[in-house]
């Protein structure tokens, strides 16, 4: 049996994986703020899950997986930077290992999704994939020839932070037109509230991206505007991973997936309309559905390949 | 010896290369302008080079690989379509084979040329890279694990039609803000004669990349602000391409990359200044080096892996 663990920044997932890669156990607890409480809380859940799966599942554990919201080393086990967890340079393995035998893999947190999406989601069978997650920001996995593509010098990918053009807001990272500005949900927000300021309107709800779509749906005219320059550009971006990367499937992850078919009819007659060349087979556009517990299991999927290797 | 071909819009370059990758011969003529006079010029050049092993060097043909300015299919034995040949959908493997009894082995111009800087340039000892071809458009190609990454439905790669914001004129393509608008060497032409224009301004000479470089180098307000402009935009698609892609080494090829340390100088800086997260290794920018014969070498280095599987 398998750990997997998906350090958010402000809960951690975790869970057990059986060896046919069914999450059999699953739980969730705060993070934590400090390093030192972070760290213990993570050495803790292991040392739960091991008695778990002994007394419950009468067996052991054969491998542990964590994924973090930073930049991992090469090596797997050292996090090099986790801007939300404010961690710098951390030998997570070998600290992890000091407190309870088990040697940890660490990998991306985006990295270890499109890696689950990839086993028992929607990139099944694709060996050149794209994850994009629209949630507080866009973040991206890629699937190339099969395996989690990590870069050249194990930075991470950050198509969140691709340019795409300018906006009437700046990024968190300090640049003005990343990609996440247009296409994430925090985009489709901020975009709305400014029509209503520019326009001196209020709604009686908060504005939330759910909302903006809801509203768009019913047919309301600064709803439909919001959806129409939110698919604009989410598609510019799609269409810029094609035209760099020209994978066999982008498959959308996060809250604003779940719009549905809403959604994924406009994005396809949008990308369709500005392919490069056309007439050729082309990336097809689907949904995640690995689901939310896609972090744990592919955290514990990168522990089962790493084990077998 | 393998024979390497390198179809361009204007000229087909060919030459015979050594099973130690040396280029032992290459010779230019016109491409020609029907699909059946361009076929028939590349059968030609395979019979007289194969008279030229046999007579100048005492040698037969290994191998043949071509290289063709447009979509090739994954079997690389079809052509799918060759914009600037006018050619859709021709199975020119088995024509030549027809005429030469050669097996070609087929590529994207821009897939050879990363391949010939992985093996003889500036990607040497590269696991992931990216050539940046910087002329009238703005091509690409990827190294990933060393091998030439053709993406999910063997479309070809299209960095220059990635956009990145909005431009005063539009690309052939049709779209506005692709970035070989910004990043080519039409693209600073069009730029300074759009300042010329504006200014009510005329120059005595042709305005060309090179021209305008050499402007700025010598002071030139108007030559100055077309670099910063350039330079700026460069920069931006090579940050953009780190942060998707994480290469080690991003190599920039074509006329443009003879602007040297005044272009490096830079673009260097640009990208710094850009980077999403600093103080971590990033990709280091450099020149291609295999040289304008890189087709030729591509086409046969093509070859010689594919008769090696």
């Amino acid at each position: 049996m398998i750990i997997g663990i998906d350090v958010g920044g402000t809960g951690i997932k975790s869970g057990l994986m059986d060896m046919d890669n069914n999450l059999v156990f699953d739980q969730s607890r705060p993070t934590g703020t400090t390093q030192e409480e972070i760290v213990n809380n993570l050495a803790e859940i292991i040392t739960e899950l091991e008695a778990k799966a002994k007394n419950d599942f009468n067996t052991t554990i054969e491998g542990v997986g964590i994924g973090v919201p930073g930049v991992v080393n090469k090596g797997l086990d050292h996090v090099f930077k986790c801007p939300n967890l404010g961690w710098n340079d951390i030998p997570l393995t070998d600290i992890l290992k000091e407190k309870t035998s088990y040697t940890a893999y660490l990998d991306n947190d985006a990295n270890l999704a499109a890696l689950a999406e990839h086993y028992v989601g929607s990139l099944k069978d694709v060996d050149t994939g794209v994850l994009l997650t629209l949630g507080t920001g866009v973040g991206g996995g890629i699937i190339i020839d099969g395996r989690p593509y990590r870069g050249g010098n194990g930075l991470g990918l950050e198509i969140g932070h691709m340019i795409v053009g300018e906006n009437f807001y700046d990024c968190a990272c300090g640049k003005n037109g990343c990609y996440e500005t247009f296409a994430s949900a925090t985009a489709i927000i901020k975009h709305y509230e400014k029509m209503l300021k520019d326009e001196n309107k209020t709604i009686d709800v908060e504005v939330t991206a759910r909302e903006v779509f809801d509203r768009a749906k019913a047919g309301e005219e600064m709803g439909l505007k919001a959806v129409d320059r939110y698919t604009t550009y989410l598609a510019l971006g799609i269409v810029n991973i094609i035209n760099i990367l020209d994978p066999e499937v982008i498959t959308l992850g996060g809250g604003v997936a779940a719009s549905g078919d809403f959604l994924m009819n406009i994005l396809n007659k949008k990308v369709k309309e500005n392919l490069l060349v056309k007439g050729f087979p082309t990336a097809t556009l689907n949904y995640a559905s690995a689901g939310n517990k896609a972090g744990i299991i592919g955290a514990a999927l990168l522990a089962k390949e790493e084990i077998a290797k």
